[in-house]
């Protein structure tokens, strides 16, 4: 249904399809060719047809790149994947490589014979990625070049179809804004900037701009489409009609020129054969749009999305559907954490089927569109992986005394939730108390803080590790990042983190996501959602200051908790924001379930 | 003695100078002329003989830059100074402008007319600003020139002469390593970055390499000169010879060859015969040098200044140099706090005296060389000045139940020191007692942090904010400065701010100093300075991390501390602060001395 727990990975098909892929680049006189995971979008998820990296080297990372050549290949992976990729993947084809230190780059620098040519696709490489590769292709004599068309569609004889999905409007009542009234607003940016157009190559971007969602792809509700606008006239939408239901037409007609897909390549020509200047990120655009703008006249004005900002910033009718989604989201999570306080021990149950549980009872609330991401369900050890992807085969069963975290999220129509919350499956050790506790003050800190305009998440994001540091602990992920209205459940550009210049802005949602691994043991993360709201003057204060609302409403699991470690204030936080859980989720629950809200929404005493 | 506390602003004298320039720059065909703050070295201090601006505006501020035009003219000043420029310039003549908000490039792209020619001096604009400049005038259809002499010093009859002080020895016993080994490592780095010589620009670039140190500038213990290192062969330093006495010459003897400050352009030219690759810091180095480089045909290889780093690492000599100064400092500091107790209220104190005193102490301590840079000490409306300059005409008198705070620092030949107590003469008010406590918590978090290796200063600030910013309030400044080793008391290449992002490597010696300003009222600030100590393992954490070792030994006014604002950690942290003082400088007093010191760092109770 909602999540595939299954281990597709077609590695043993591996070594066949690449002989048909070298045959293949043969006959083109390439000596070789690279294969990015990513799509023409870019996107966290890429729809069947574009498993293109999986489909040849059986890798199933939501990040990667390969580089076959005729007598020897690569495959990069980040720390995420360094084991997985090397029981997926033949080896012997694909020497892997830890992408940030040995980065692709590098190795066409070393790697490269003099003379050779390595081909790739210009529509899925970014114009950023191809000036970067060519440089160091051109370091060893070897030249890259762009292909007409990509020779894996040639091989791969049963690629799926692409995506076909009815298109749907997110109407006003949940965008908060019209289409009309958002291009004026591009447009308006588009002044600014000096440039005459803008090419959207993201499909959030795209699903923004228009108020329109799709089911193209797994987890991200949006279209897979680019659209051109433009500073004057009429916006471009490069959309297969036959995805548009009627009622998507008419919201469509009059705010944006109905093209299809194959539109693109003459659109941007025309673009240059006005001598338009075009805005693009090049961090973002595939090389193939970049490459017809420069080679019809038109001139490149390099810079961000101008639609990254605006979506970022939540206006009020999508905070208030971020409100409810949560709420709803919050009476599912309740209900299944009360569920399995008596059933993880009491029967048969693993990290997948506690999972598709969870599902359920999202898809009891009657309003789940899809989920936002491959749930992170976890027992002991498999807790302790970060990234950790639940399959039927690596799934552990919920055993008494471990720990057990569950990372999860919903697509509803009035917003994108995710939430982890880690609970005890029996009783804690003194370690595991105290880890969770300082990853809650953290998570509590972080809540808390008020900062004044300007402020970034690079900033902030020491608030949710001192109490690890201090310690000598850490966590090697970032602690919070972006999440959409209804879109990606990764959305830019703000993060939490210890690098994001980004300054946060009102409107903005993010997660709060401290945790703590131990390797082989267990694994704590304590996520919630968080809204950035205009400064407002303090009490007995000087300078007004923003702050966070917190979203996310379930309890935390006061098993973990070691009062002791906590200070007054936090234990007043916590304290008042399981009373509003309590008050908030409480309000659609009944009988058992009420009463097991009651006791986790206890207050601890100070 | 030390310092200066008279006002010599000579603003009365300016139309007439002004006129004089005016004439020099229609002689030499100019329409008008740039002139800096800064000498030839960009440093924070300069000698009375480069006090141009200052000369020509009466402007008496540590940085701003004038441009006066035949009809016209402007002052650029930032934050600090946008009152002082209108009591001490002619405003009919010079314009004051916002440095940041209306930079100068902006108002010579506004101002300038089509064909007009701006000289400029060569030696005193960094190649970085030149080029900034140089497209604002081109914008204008105007244009900037070099000038070969300053027309400044062509019309100032009485300016005075070069600083002449003896160079002087920083011996290996203090300075940690030998200048061979320094200029052995330097060499090394330029292989590194591809550069057969770089040029300093900084005298404390120099005065570090070289291990010497001079009396050019108040405050700062620099020779001022420029050194060429190569990564071959013998280093140049550019120094008049009547400076060295017998000692210093034979000690340079041998590891560079000595040339006069004129020499230097013909040794720049050689480089540029001989095709060589210069790393010079554009940020720094003075327009003409890169100029005669590029002209004669070098490569300018852009990039830090390679001393920077090595240089703000102090090692284990100047390590235990730092803790030996501070020591001393500290009971210097400790008498003078006595002394003040019962002396503020008792007689003729104002902040002048006050401060005076302060130096009397410290030059008690025998080992005196000069102090770091401008006490600044204020009472009441003047402490909340966070960068007040005291002088005779603005002293305010010590008055009862008001805040005295005094911001100095030493230097001594093991170390340089900078620390800020805040002390209530009388009774304090809650609300100060509230503030006070607060800065003192952003103070002892910054204090008791660890962190792991890559960590920059601009991770850890919001510590030392964090207990404001929840009350809605902050301060308008960094919260610490590199500190040198004798040397400059604002060192570079890390701070501790919003925006730093210069790794803190072990061996830095920082500020931490917190403070909150209530303007008209009152002010506070804590400083004690801070050494980044190696990564080590905490008693029962996983990871080793970085920590601050406090090197300041001076209590802190227990009566303006508000106990239930501090946490049991926090409270913890400062008496165990006290007791170290306590043991550290009470070893060096007796008498009525020691029973304050005792009363001053008594535990508070918990």
């Amino acid at each position: 249904m909602f999540q595939s727990f299954d281990d597709t990975s077609e590695g043993h098909l591996s070594p066949e399809r690449v002989m048909r892929l070298r045959d293949e680049l043969k006959r083109r006189n390439l000596d070789g060719f690279i294969i990015p995971r990513q799509d023409e979008f870019q996107g966290e998820y890429v729809a069947p047809y574009a498993e293109r990296l999986r489909w040849l080297t059986g890798f199933a990372g939501s990040w990667g790149l390969a580089i076959l050549m005729r007598d020897r290949g690569a495959i990069f992976v980040d720390g995420r994947y360094t084991i997985q990729v090397r029981k997926q993947v033949d080896t012997s084809i694909f020497t892997p490589r830890h992408l940030v230190e040995e980065p692709p780059a590098e190795w066409l620098e070393k790697e490269l014979k003099p003379g050779e040519v390595v081909g790739y696709d210009p529509w899925l490489m970014t114009a950023d990625q191809v000036a970067r590769f060519e440089k160091a292709a051109a370091k060893a004599g070897a030249q890259l070049t762009p292909v007409d068309s990509n020779p894996i569609d040639a091989v791969w004889t049963d690629q799926p179809a692409r995506p076909a999905k009815p298109v749907a409007v997110q109407p006003t009542q949940f965008a908060g804004k019209s289409a009309k009234d958002k291009l004026a607003d591009v447009s308006a940016s588009l002044e600014k900037s000096g440039a005459d157009a803008v090419v959207l190559t993201q499909p959030d971007s795209v699903a923004w701009a228009f108020n329109i969602r799709g089911a193209d792809v797994a987890y991200t509700p949006v279209v897979l489409s680019y659209a051109i606008l433009h500073r004057k006239g009429e916006a471009e939408l490069f959309v297969d009609g036959a995805k548009l239901p009627e009622d998507v037409a008419a919201h469509l007609k009059g705010i944006v020129r109905l093209r299809t897909p194959q539109d693109i390549e003459a659109s941007l020509a025309n673009l240059g054969s006005s001598k338009a200047r075009v805005l693009i990120d090049p961090d973002w655009a595939p090389e193939r749009i970049r490459a017809i703008l420069t080679a019809s006249g038109a001139t490149i004005v390099p810079g961000p999305d101008p639609t990254r900002l605006p979506k970022a910033r939540k206006n009020p009718v999508e905070q208030e559907g971020a409100r409810a989604a949560q709420k709803r989201d919050g009476v599912a999570m309740a209900r299944f954490l009360c569920w399995l306080d008596q059933a993880a021990l009491a029967g048969d149950q693993d990290e997948v089927t506690v999972a598709q549980k969870l599902a359920e009872f999202r898809n009891a609330g009657g309003m789940l569109k899809d989920l936002s991401f491959d749930s992170i369900s976890g027992v002991g050890p498999n807790a302790a992986i970060p990234h950790y992807r639940v399959s039927k085969a690596s799934a552990l069963p919920m055993k008494k005394n471990e720990i057990y975290l569950i990372d999860s999220g919903a697509q509803y129509q009035d917003g994108t939730t995710d939430i982890t919350r880690t609970v005890i499956l029996g009783e804690p050790t003194r370690e595991m108390k105290d880890r969770f506790t300082r990853v809650l003050k953290g998570m509590i800190a972080l809540s808390r803080i008020r900062f004044p305009k300007g402020t970034c998440g690079s900033q902030l994001d020491v608030l949710a590790r001192q109490p690890q540091w201090i310690a000598g602990l850490d966590f090697d992920h970032g602690t919070g990042h972006g999440v959409g209205s209804y879109l990606s459940v990764h959305e830019g550009p703000a993060r939490i983190n210890k690098s994001d210049r980004t300054p946060l802005e009102p409107g903005m949602i993010l997660s709060n996501e401290p945790g703590y691994y131990k390797e082989g043991q267990y694994g704590i993360r304590i996520e919630n959602l968080i809204l950035v709201r205009e400064p407002e003057a303090i009490q007995g204060g000087e300078r007004p200051m923003m702050s966070f609302e917190t979203l996310t409403l379930c309890p935390i699991d006061r098993r973990l908790i070691e009062p002791r470690l906590l200070d007054p204030e936090e234990l007043a936080w916590l304290n008042a924001y399981h009373a509003r859980v309590l008050r908030e989720v409480g309000a659609f629950l009944e009988g058992r379930e009420l009463d097991w809200l009651k006791q986790a929404c206890a207050p601890i005493a100070t």
